[in-house]
C-alpha cells in the first residue's frame, strides 16, 4: 500500500522566504529610496523566472530531437511545450508594459547606482538563444565587443559551454534530413514540385506577356517582377545556387531539409504531416515573437532613456534594433512561404504514399 | 565631487543565486521526475513577485492618504501608482492562460505530492486584500474555516495585525468625507442634485402615463420599472434608508462620502476633480481586475481538477467563483452609475465655485 | 492558358461604400451630436462582423460532422477553424475595453435616443448559440421572455428554424458514440478504466484510514471528503446514475459519448487520438472564452449604467451573469476532469490496438 | 413636457442589412469558393470600421487645438480620446494575429482574383496619417511611386487635400510655442536648465577624470562617451545647433515647442502641467502603437507571402518594415527623455510660479 507523502506548506514548496526577500534596491542602500527601483528589481526577476521556463522546455524537446530515431508519440509532446513557450513569450512582450509605467523622470533616480550592470548580462536569455540555435557568427556586436565579453568568468564559461552543445537548430536539421516519403518508388516529390512550378510561372509569364489592357511600359514592369519570382525560386530550385546561398551565409538549412519542410507544409493535411507541421510553425512562432519581444524592448528603451548611453555602457535601443532583425533563428522556415503554390497546381499524391501517410486503422479498413 | 558607485553586476543585483534556484520540484525529490511541476512551481512564484510589487504600490498609496491633508501631487503620483497595478493585474490574468497549458492529466502526475499545499495560502494575497479594506465579515469561507486558518502561527499572525492597521478603502472614505466645496454659502450640491433628479423622473413617469401608443399592459410593466428607478433614487436621497442600508452591510461608505464621490463623477471636467476622478476610477477597476480574475481562476481550476477535491481538500472552484461575487472592496463605487443623471439636466455651477474648482493661473487672469 | 482576373480595387473589394456610411448616430439626427455614440455603433457594428465570421467557422465545421463517416484529414481543418474562433473571441473580449473608455456620463448623453434597442437583439449571437448546440431549455430568460421575443418576425423565424437545424453538439455526440476501439475484441476500455478507479479509491481511502498522523477529527473530515470523490466517480461508473443525470438535466451527453470522450482524453498521445482530443478542448474553450466575455460583458454593463434599467428594459447585468453561469453547451466536456486518473495507474493497451492508433508507416514498419 | 422618441430596433439602428451583406468573396464569383476569404475580407472591414472611429476621435482633438486658446476643461477630455485611440490601437495589433490563423496556402487559394487590390489603398490610413501630421516628404515610396498614385481619382483628391489640412502635430507645436511660465519675471526656464545641465555634465567628467579604479583604456573609452553625451545636449542647448537640425530634417518641433515639452515634462506635477503631460505622452503612445502595428504587420506578410510579389505589386513586407522606422509623427518628443535630468539636480521653483502653476482653491487659502 501507498503511504501519504509528508504534508506541505504553499510557502516552503515555493521558496518564498528566499524568493521574497531577493529584492535590494541599491536606492535603500545608499539612504535615498527611490520608489521604483522595487518595480525595476521585480520586472526583471519575472524575467529571469520565466527564462528558467523556456529553458526547462527548450531543453526536453531538444532531448527529444537528440535521439536517432525521434518518437512520434514525442512530436505531440514537443509541439505542446513550444506552444507552451509561445505562451509565456506573449507575457514576456506584455511584461514591457509593466516597464513602461515607470517614467523617463522616475528612473533617473536610481539609474546611477545600477552602473555598469546591463540586460545584456543575462545569461539564461543567451543560453536560449544558443539552445535554439542562434549562430554566433550571426550575434550583433555591443561596442564591438562579443556577447559573453561583459560577464563573470564562470559565466563566460557556461556560454561557451553552450555554445558547443547541440542545437534545437542542429537537430532540426538533422531530422529533416531523414524524413522519408520525398523519394520513393513510386513517387520524386522534388521532381513533382519542381513541374508544378514551372507550369505556374509558364502560365503567369503568358498572362502578362498576352493581357491587351496593358500598357508597354507596364508589361515592360511586371516582367521585371516576374523575373524576380522566377529568380526566387531558382534559388531553391537549383541546387548549386542553393548551395551558395549557404556559403554565403544566406540560408542555413541543407537542401534536403528545406525540401522535406517544404514537403510537410504542402502536404499538411495527411496525418502523419500534421505534428511535424505544426511543430515547424512553432518554431517560427517562437523566432518571431522574440522578434517582436525584441523590437517592443528597443521602443520601450528609447522611451526610457532616450538617446543616452545605457547602463551598460551602450545604446541599448539601436543593438536591440539590430538583434531583432539578426538573431533569427529559423529564418529559412520563416522564407519557406515564398515556395509554397497553390493546391490546386499541386499534383495528387499516388495512393500507395497516400496510405502511408495516413493512419493505420483507415488504411487496413480500406484494403 | 561624487564619487563614482561601486560598479554593479547584473546578477547579483537580481539575487539570481537565490531567485534561481529556489525551484525544487517534489516530483524530483521522490525520484520520479513530472516535466510540468517547473511550470506550476514558476507560475506561482511569478504570481508572489508580483503581489510584493502590488503591496509596494498599495502600501505607499495608504500612507499619501494616511494624512489628514492629502497633497494634491501626491494624488497625480497615487493614480500613477494604482493604474501600474492594473497594468500587473493584466499580467496576472493573462498567467492563468500559461497554467492552462498544462493539461489535467499531467497535473495529476504530481498533483499529490503537494497535499495539502493551497493558493489558499498565499499570505501576500491576503495583505493585498486586507490593505484594500476587505471587510472581514463579507470574506467567503472554506469549509466553514475562516481564511487565516490553514497557515503557520507566524503567518497568521501577520494577518490578524494587517486586519488593525487602516486600510485604503478606510482612508479614502475618511478623505472623501472631508472633500470641500459641496456645501458652500452660494452652493449646497445636495440640493441641487436632488432637485434635478426630480425633475428627470417626473419627466419620465409623465411620459409613460401619456405615451398613447402604449397598451394598458405595457404602461403597467413600465410603471413597475419605473418604480424600481424611484426606489433606486431614494435610496440614495433619504439618508435613513441610506444608513439602513449600511446597517444591513449592503453599503459600507458614510453617505457623505457617496455623496462627494458622486459630486467628483459629475463634475470630474472641473480641474481640481480630475485627478480625484481618476483615482476612483481605478479603486473601481483594481476591483473590477481582481473579480475577473478571481473567475478565471475559478474556470482554470475546473479545467484542470474538474469535481476533484482540491489539494488543500476544498472545491476551490466553487470557493473561487464565490470570492468573485463578494470580494469586491469598492461595491459602491462601482454602483455609483447608478446615480449619474445626464450632464444637461445637472444645473451649472455658480461662478464662484467653478474658479475654486479651477487653476489659480486662469482663475486670477479671468479676474 | 488562364486569364487574368478583372483588376480589383480595395474600396470595391470590401463594399467600404456601404460599409463606412452604414454609421447614423441617433443624437446627430435629434440635432444634439454626442461625441461617444460613433464609438457605440461602431465597437457593435465590429461585433456583428465578427459574429458573422465565427457563423461561417461554425457552419462549415458542422456540415463536415454531419456526415456518417467523418473524413480524418478534415479534423484537422476542423481544428484549425475552432481554433480561429478562440483567436477571434479573445478580441471579442478586449473589445469590452474599448466600450469601457465610454463613460456612464457619456453614455447618458445618448442613451435615451436608443430606447428600447439592446444587444439581446443581436440575432447573430443567437445563431452562434444555437448552432453550438445550447439547448433551449437551459436559456435564461429575461423578464421571464423567450429569447427570441423582442424580435422582428422576420428574425423570430430565423431564430426558430436554427433551432430546428442539427447543431455541433449533436453532430459531436453522434460522432463520439461511433468511435471505435472502446471495445474490441482484446480490450474493454470500460472494464479496464472501471478496475483502475476502483484501485485508485482503495488505495485513496487505505491511506487515510492508515495514516497514524491524524486526528479523529481529521479522519473523519478527509473520509467525508472521500466518499464525495466516490460519489463523483459513481455518477458516471453507475450507467444507471448516469442516466438519472440525464433525465435530471445534468448531464446531457450520451453515456457512450461520454466514454469516448474520457478515451479519447486518456490516451490523447496515440496518433489517431491526437486530432480528437484538441478538437474536443477546443470546445471546450470556445465554451470558456463565450463564458468569460458574458461575464465581463455584465461588468462592464453594471459599469457603465450601474443598477439603472437597460434600454432593452431588463437589468442587462443580472441576465449577463446568469448567462456565463448557464449557457455553457459543452458543460459535461468542461466536467470531464473529473474523471481523469493519472497515467500511472492507467493499464497499457494491448499491442494489438496501439497499432491501430497509430500510422499505417510505422505500424507496418514494425510488422 | 418631453416626449418619448419613436422606438429603435437594434438591426436598423447598426444599418446590419448593408453591413452583414457586403462580404463578396471573389472565390465565390468565380465559383471556387475559398473558406479563408471571408476571414480575409471581414478582417479588413474590422479594420477600416476602427480606422473611422480613430479618425473620429482625431478630428475633434484636432478641433480643439485648432483654436488659439486651448480651454483646459478641453485637454482632459482630448486626453481621454487619444487614451481611446491607443486602446483601439492594441485590437488592431491583436487583429493582426486573427490574419496569422490563415495558414499561406490557404491565402493561395483566392489571392490571385485580387490582384492588384492591396491594403496600401486605404484611404482611411492615409487620412490618419495626414491628420497626425506625417510629413510628406518622410513618407516611404513604393516601387518609387508617391502613395496617392494607386488610388481613384476621388480618393486622390480627398489624400491631397487633407495634407493642406491642419495637422494635430502643427496644432501642438503652436500650441506648446505659446504656453507660458518658461519665461516670467522671476524665473527663466532655460537658464536654469542650462545651468543644471551644465553642473550634472561638470560632475560626470570629473567622476571619469579622477576615478583611481580605471585603466587608462577605460578611461579613454568612458571619455568618449562622455563627449557623445555633451554633443546630445548641445544639439539642445545651442538654439543655432538646434535649428540646424530642423533644416537637415532631423528635427521638426521649434526650438521653443521643444523646451516647453521638456518643461512640462520636468515639472508634470504641478497640478497645470498634469494634463499637458499626458497629453505629450498618449501622442507618443499612438505613434509607438502605430510604429508596433506597421513592424508587426509587415512580419504577417512575410509569414503569409513570404518574398513574393504583394498583390499590389510590391515587396509588402519590406515597404511596411521601412514605414515602421520612418512614419513616426512625434519623433521629437519620443526622443525627448534624452534631455531630461534628475528631479535631485533640478533647481526648485520659486514659490509665486508654484503658485501659478497650482489649483486656485490651494492658492488662495495658502495666501
Amino acid at each position: 500500500m501507498k503511504k501519504p507523502f509528508p504534508p506541505v506548506y504553499y510557502a516552503d514548496y515555493l521558496k518564498l522566504d528566499s524568493l521574497l526577500t531577493s529584492q535590494k534596491p541599491k536606492s535603500d542602500e545608499y539612504g535615498d529610496p527611490a520608489h521604483d527601483e522595487m518595480l525595476f528589481i521585480i520586472v526583471h526577476q519575472a524575467y529571469e523566472l520565466w527564462f528558467k521556463q523556456i529553458l526547462h522546455e527548450l531543453g526536453s524537446v531538444s532531448e527529444m530531437f537528440l535521439k536517432d530515431n525521434v518518437d512520434e508519440r514525442n512530436i505531440g509532446v514537443a509541439v505542446a511545450r513550444l506552444r507552451r513557450i509561445t505562451v509565456i513569450q506573449k507575457l514576456l512582450i506584455d511584461q514591457l508594459g509593466v516597464i513602461e509605467t515607470m517614467t523617463p523622470l522616475d528612473f533617473l533616480e536610481f539609474r546611477d547606482y545600477l552602473i555598469p550592470a546591463s540586460g545584456f548580462q543575462s545569461i539564461q536569455f543567451r543560453l536560449i538563444e544558443n539552445k535554439l540555435g542562434l549562430n554566433f557568427d550571426n550575434r550583433v556586436k555591443l561596442n564591438n565587443m562579443n556577447y559573453y565579453t561583459l560577464v563573470s568568468d564562470e559565466h563566460q564559461k557556461m556560454l561557451l559551454e553552450s555554445q558547443n552543445e547541440v542545437s534545437i537548430y542542429e537537430s532540426i536539421d538533422k531530422w529533416l534530413s531523414r524524413i522519408p516519403f520525398l523519394n520513393t518508388d513510386h513517387f520524386d516529390f522534388w521532381k513533382y514540385y519542381e513541374g508544378a512550378v514551372g507550369v505556374m510561372l509558364e502560365n503567369e509569364k503568358s498572362i502578362i506577356v498576352n493581357n491587351p489592357s496593358l500598357t508597354d511600359e507596364k508589361r515592360e514592369k511586371q516582367l521585371a517582377m516576374f523575373a524576380s519570382t522566377v529568380e526566387n525560386f531558382e534559388a531553391l530550385l537549383d541546387e548549386k545556387k542553393y548551395e551558395a546561398l549557404i556559403t554565403e551565409g544566406q540560408r542555413r538549412l541543407s537542401h534536403r531539409s528545406m525540401l522535406a519542410a517544404l514537403f510537410i507544409n504542402l502536404y499538411r493535411d495527411e496525418p502523419i504531416l500534421h505534428l511535424p507541421y505544426r511543430f515547424l510553425t512553432y518554431l517560427v512562432d517562437i523566432d518571431e515573437n522574440f522578434t517582436t519581444w525584441r523590437y517592443k524592448h528597443a521602443l520601450m528603451v528609447h522611451r526610457i532613456i532616450g538617446a543616452k548611453v545605457g547602463t551598460g555602457g551602450s545604446s541599448g535601443h539601436e543593438y536591440l534594433l539590430k538583434t531583432a532583425e539578426k538573431h533569427k533563428v529559423f529564418k529559412d522556415l520563416f522564407d519557406l512561404p515564398t515556395y509554397l503554390i497553390p493546391r490546386s497546381e499541386l499534383p495528387a499524391l499516388p495512393e500507395e504514399l497516400k496510405k502511408n501517410l495516413g493512419f493505420y486503422y483507415t488504411a487496413t479498413l480500406n484494403n
